[in-house]
């Protein structure tokens, strides 16, 4: 019972520790930050280049081919992209090549020009990521330390791209082990995410803004409306899950890898051009805020999984987490039709749940449905969220996670396992 | 890629233990939802009945000895409260007696009427728990889905008693072990805080609002004001830490332990007197409610600290939260005078923060400030409650928490022990 512990040696740890992640932070969410606003500020420009010139279209398969010639000449050490990351959270190796940056920002930015239909997250995550583990160099971290400074890395792109500082702290703790949640890098991963949502913002980097106008209050009926709808949003991102590694195989049968994103520009091409749509086409922000006020046609969300994973699966860059929100907001929205919630609302719980589903990432997922969203409607942001974790089952884009905490009992078995060895 | 597996078979077990875990959360989260609603009403009615009439304030100290007596001759299997139900899910050992729940109920009515200042989480819990493990007579619990249920219990009393159901979901996954959390009691402690908000809200009673009115965005100054105050916060959480088990050394002196609380009846009769400061007693919410509009004198709390540790430690009956958010939310209150920071978020922030370092569960507590106060300062809740939690070390008000993850690596050998054997 002795007051002067709290401010002298047992707990001046405590204070180093805070201060030194401070300055880590600092220094990664500066980096994350301002590569996120780099990011963010070109692919605007990228998007509309894209959407005034048509013909760019009918360059994708080539800019397939460029992205193919420059990851397999240049980028074999940083091709396995988030999974990396995670691998390295899991199981300490060897420090990520700063290539992975440069890399994956002109291939995301690539992407789009051509029109493909792929994300953000990834490439802010893994820019961040790779930014951070460079400190390696400047500064001896211990193994255990290093693990946390990834996941600053992983915050702070996060953080940044969405402005969204608490899903990018939490998520950065749950994207690496499923069902289960270790708080040692709590605050740091909280610091880097804060830091580098402020340097984002700071270079003027701008996020969209979405808001849920109807008003509705949770009751028995809505509970169990809320868990239909997230088991259906489950679904989605089950399917999303499952369609990339089996459409992998299939590219993965073309023996020169480069041909292989070529062959898939052409195949996005031509339903691109076949189905006349092409809302579908890059991040599909406009069709996205456009699903909380008007109701989309049920199929829209069906052709961007399948546009989306032949994008990413044939080895176009960028994340999954925006077509994600464009799935699950466009298939919310359709929702409404079957559903007796307000448009809005389903819009805003597919954004964030389709997401859970697929990266299962729930309470990352219910943070971001708070900031992007505003605390009213948090439980229903979190019934459909946790609901459509736990229907997801053992699937997920991130092949690399670890089964932490088994979603059924009866799966036990498949603790400790990776999802990709299952 | 048999999409059919996701309806069927493999995905059948999903369904089952949604469609289980809702029924048994039905019941659960009703129990609890009326045992907080008849516990909120009575409190009510109570703490007005004291009110009106002062001379109870000297009838503490044989308040104090009726619950002594009760819980000596009829209390004994119940009397570890929180502890028992923390330990119950650590290590199943026997279902929890039912008397746990009016015994409590009794002892912090009790409690209240003679002005020992004590809260309501505890209360709420232990009813919420105690009820919930009556399941096991009725169906045969395996000791992994007993755990759940009583996971549930918990989330379900918590949530009802403040309101808060996100908050009560996180709670009870946290409460049992620090820095870890897992996720197999997600979704059915959701179920059960949704439950038994609904429940008790049926019954009407009725929650508190507090609210924000000042504006304020995070910068790089105010992120280092939040760390500033979260580290003043967890020193006032952890001083209430240490001191009702150092002033519990001292009333276990007395060795008939009805006596105990009449003790400690008199020694808060006293100093109520002598400080002549009646805001000290009871729950206190007028207080807590002033701190967000008027500058609260700083001393107010450590008069609290002070007067909750010797009503808890002595024997006296209620829970530990609500008192805390009186210390956190005068303590935010006071330091608006030295912070340049409004003083209602101050004072929001304390009101959860102090309670993050003392209950060691910062995502619960993150949750609750959102839940009532509205997710525009989210970011700023969550420094605090962070940073909070961080600088209580391993100190806490639940004893028998297991450490999941230390808290610093330099203190990796306390893992595995429970705060009780540091």
């Amino acid at each position: 019972m002795n007051f002067s512990n709290l401010v002298s040696s047992k707990y001046f740890h405590l204070y180093s520790f805070t201060l030194k992640w401070l300055c880590i932070a600092a220094i990664a969410g500066g980096l994350a930050g301002s590569a996120s606003a780099l990011f963010l500020i070109s692919l605007d420009g990228v998007t509309n280049f894209r959407e005034e010139n048509f013909w760019l279209y009918y360059l994708l398969p080539v800019i397939g081919l460029i992205i193919g010639l420059i990851y397999h000449y240049l980028g074999t050490t940083v091709e396995k992209g988030n999974n990396q990351i995670i691998d390295e959270i899991i199981q300490p190796q060897k420090v990520i090549s700063w290539h992975m940056a440069p890399l994956v920002l002109l291939g995301t930015l690539l992407t789009h020009l051509g029109g493909g239909s792929a994300g953000r997250e990834g490439t802010a995550v893994q820019m961040g990521a790779a930014l951070a583990d460079q400190l390696n160099k400047l500064f001896p971290f211990r193994a255990a330390d290093r693990k946390i400074l990834l996941i600053c890395g992983i915050s702070a792109g996060f953080a940044s791209v969405f402005g969204t500082p608490l899903a990018g702290t939490v998520f950065a703790l749950e994207v690496y082990i499923i069902g289960k949640m270790r708080y040692e890098a709590l605050v740091p991963s909280l610091f880097a995410a804060v830091v580098a949502d402020l340097v984002c913002d700071m270079w003027g980097a701008e996020h969209l803004q979405y808001s849920i106008l109807s008003t509705s209050t949770i009751s028995f009926k809505n509970l169990l409306l809320c868990i239909l709808a997230g088991i259906i949003f489950a679904m989605a991102g089950w399917l999303f899950n499952k369609l990339i590694p089996f459409l992998k195989a299939y590219f993965n049968r073309i023996p020169y890898p480069p041909l292989r994103p070529f062959a898939g520009g052409i195949i996005i091409l031509i339903l691109l051009l076949s189905l006349n749509d092409f809302r579908l086409a890059g991040l599909g922000l406009p069709t996205i805020v456009e699903s909380f006020t008007a109701v989309q046609p049920s199929h829209l969300f069906f052709l961007k999984i399948l546009l989306t994973a032949i994008t990413l699966s044939s080895g176009f860059k960028g994340g999954e987490v925006t077509p994600l929100f464009f799935i699950g907001a466009t298939l919310g929205s359709a929702l409404s039709l079957f559903l007796p919630l307000p448009t809005d609302l389903l819009a805003a719980m597919g954004f964030v749940a389709v997401f859970a589903a697929a990266a299962n990432t729930p309470l990352a997922c219910v943070f971001m449905g708070i900031e992007l969203f505003g605390g009213e409607h948090a439980l229903f942001i979190a019934i459909v969220c946790m609901t459509a974790y736990l229907f997801s089952g053992h699937s997920g884009i991130y092949t690399s996670q670890l089964i932490g905490t088994p979603k059924h009992l009866l799966w036990t078995a498949q603790k400790g396992k990776h999802l990709k060895d299952l």
